[in-house]
């Protein structure tokens, strides 16, 4: 193989008290609801909220500052911060490449860290053909996200320390965009135990390791949650390594990114970006490849927007039937409100919207509507709820996505 | 004193193994913002979601089970979960009382745990006086959610595991409710370390502990996001300690805690409790008490709703000028929305929410007004947007909390 164990335990100590050395810990509520012993491997903590940090000063430890004119990255995400961070700590002038219409605060945190941002491009592929030619006009070394042995090897220190602190792991779920981290943790973890079972995570809308590795025609692309690991090709370097050491990969649909999401904040405190949510959602959708094992997740960033996780949250009491948005008839009277707002309250509900809809409905035009957002206790206390207002002569309907 | 640093060394003996030995992390973010190091000791990560755990188990681990018919605990938040997870453990019928009204949440997370939950009085003190005639009644152990030696024991081991990780801190920060946590946690410390710093920390609503301790009248009350230290009155046993071992006590305002949460999950990737952001808040609002000092932040627990974190997160946005309210004066006609789209659009600005107005405001009738939510990079960029807007022809005035 191109990167060995050695390799990856001189990045160990090349990183060493650079990088934070994360926490595995135990999560007794996430265990209960996957039925079987999990441990989080904590890179959501790490510099920069990611463990892009660990490759990006294990390859920038490997240049000269006397003979570097400088670096420059192609990123929207986190390698552009793990790049910035460690570029200015260790004298390099960086430049971050990313494509127009990239979020702002991606271009605000990565501008933070010192380094000099220049959107270019319509998308991720045309930004990455202008940061080749910026490296070769004006001699810049240029940091790939993943196809780079040292980068690899970087990353690989996850996996050290993951058995480090629980040598009796039997499985180790990790997120694969373009390959960098799974590649290093395989390489890591198996060299020591190579009867641990390494399950990779794609998302199902960016299953390129999947299909090169099964020889099937490439169809990633669209808008996913996980957008880390929103990756059209895997590396050269990292997809034989995957070949030879991952034994399974998941593939996970928008859905359970998002339930996988919401579960880290409501059930571990943490805030986890969609990529770093997978290695959960893996185990929730795929029970029996885990069951039994002392299973250890690699939960590889936490840099989510905060009006997205807002959303997310807010989605979840909705899908977990804690918030409930009916239409009720009522006589487009004075009281009417007060009488709906009663029986709501009586049975427990809380009212948190409320919108009168006169003019649009199929309805008499001296009864309205009334959209009212409910707060319940879970899907059954809803129901109750209905039925309360049922009995009360205010019909109800449930609404849904597909209602106004 | 009544509880000294071997009781708290006894009680890490007797709860090692079953609870989290929860990480002390360094946060690279947060200490750049705060100007001093800061290690962030995550008891968000303990098992039911904050430190309770520890001095329930350490106060169970003394009862026998073959003589105790059951135990009680009257709380609505962290000391219930804490309680009712370790009863169902070690073999105790546990209830535990909490007011009418307690968020269905609550409720739910303490029955999952297997306890009894029992809905009575319209306030704590109700609820807690209805429990003292229960547990009187039915020969059940009242488990004190802080005054009792075994509890503040308990809890100290948080002090002890801090400098096992950082034998070298200069300063320990803390929340106070009823002062279990501090009290057991100087107790442990002061005893190794007599020189380092230990800061209390109180809600402005509850600051019940420093007036007690200054001999002013009792103003504790009101609505705080901190719940978790919304206590009215300090332990008789906690109160003394504080006085004897807490070199300060911060208090801190409700938006200080609000942004504390905030800052949590945006730059440490953490869902934090209003009560377990204090810590970083009293940094924060009194950096002088800080300076050069190597601190570490006791974050007590994570169990925040998560429509009130998701509400949290989008205040913060607004708070910090990345999320504005603007409200344009539009003619009354086809185009005109895509006017203001374009113009809004081409400003780098992302709207998130429209509202047309045409009935309650004081503009000619044809005339429209049109409420735009716009996210920004920053409130100077929301300053661009507007007056790209000016400049366009589209008067904007910003709408702030004071309108409708």
């Amino acid at each position: 193989m191109t990167v060995s164990a050695d390799d990856v335990a001189a990045a160990a100590r090349t990183i060493a008290g650079q990088v934070v050395a994360t926490p595995l810990v135990p999560s007794a509520a996430l265990s209960e609801i996957a039925g079987t012993q999990l441990l989080l491997k904590l890179e959501n903590l790490q510099h920069t909220g990611s463990f892009k940090a660990r490759g990006a000063l294990n390859k920038l430890s490997s240049l000269n500052p006397e003979v570097t004119h400088g670096i420059v990255a192609c990123s929207a995400g986190n390698h552009a911060q793990g790049v910035a961070f460690f570029a200015a700590r260790q004298g390099f002038a960086a430049t971050i490449v990313m494509p127009r219409g990239t979020p702002f605060t991606k271009v605000e945190r990565t501008e933070a860290h010192g380094a000099t941002v220049v959107l270019e491009g319509d998308t991720l592929a045309e930004a990455e053909t202008f940061t080749h030619a910026l490296a070769q006009r004006e001699g810049l070394v240029f940091v790939h996200p993943y196809d780079d042995p040292l980068i690899v090897a970087g990353q690989g220190t996850v996996g050290i320390e993951m058995l480090d602190a629980a040598p009796d792991l039997d499985a180790i779920v990790v997120p694969i965009g373009g390959g960098g981290l799974i590649a290093g943790i395989a390489t890591a973890v198996k060299a020591r135990r190579p009867e641990i079972r390494v399950v990779g995570v794609e998302a199902a809308l960016y299953p390129s390791m999947s299909e090169a590795l099964g020889g099937r025609p490439a169809t990633s692309g669209g808008t996913t949650l996980a957008e880390g690991i929103a990756v059209k090709n895997p590396g050269r370097l990292t997809q034989p390594i995957t070949e030879a050491l991952v034994d399974e990969i998941v593939v996970l649909d928008e859905p359970a990114i998002e339930s996988a999401v919401e579960l880290l904040a409501e059930a571990a405190h943490l805030v986890v970006e969609g990529a770093g949510a997978t290695a959960l959602g893996a185990v929730l959708a795929r029970p029996e490849l885990f069951a039994g094992r002392r299973t250890g997740l690699v939960i590889s960033g936490g840099n989510i927007d905060m009006r997205l996780l807002a959303t997310v949250l807010l989605r979840g009491m909705v899908r977990g039937g804690q918030m409930i948005r009916l239409r009720v008839q009522i006589a487009d009277a004075p009281g009417s409100l007060a009488r709906v707002g009663r029986v709501i309250g009586d049975a427990g509900g809380n009212v948190v919207d409320i919108v009168h809809q006169r003019m649009f409905y199929n309805v008499p035009v001296k009864q309205a509507d009334l959209d009212v957002v409910i707060e319940t206790r879970n899907a059954a206390h809803g129901l109750a709820i209905r039925q309360a207002l049922d009995a009360a002569g205010l019909p109800t309907r449930v609404l849904d996505d597909s209602d106004a």
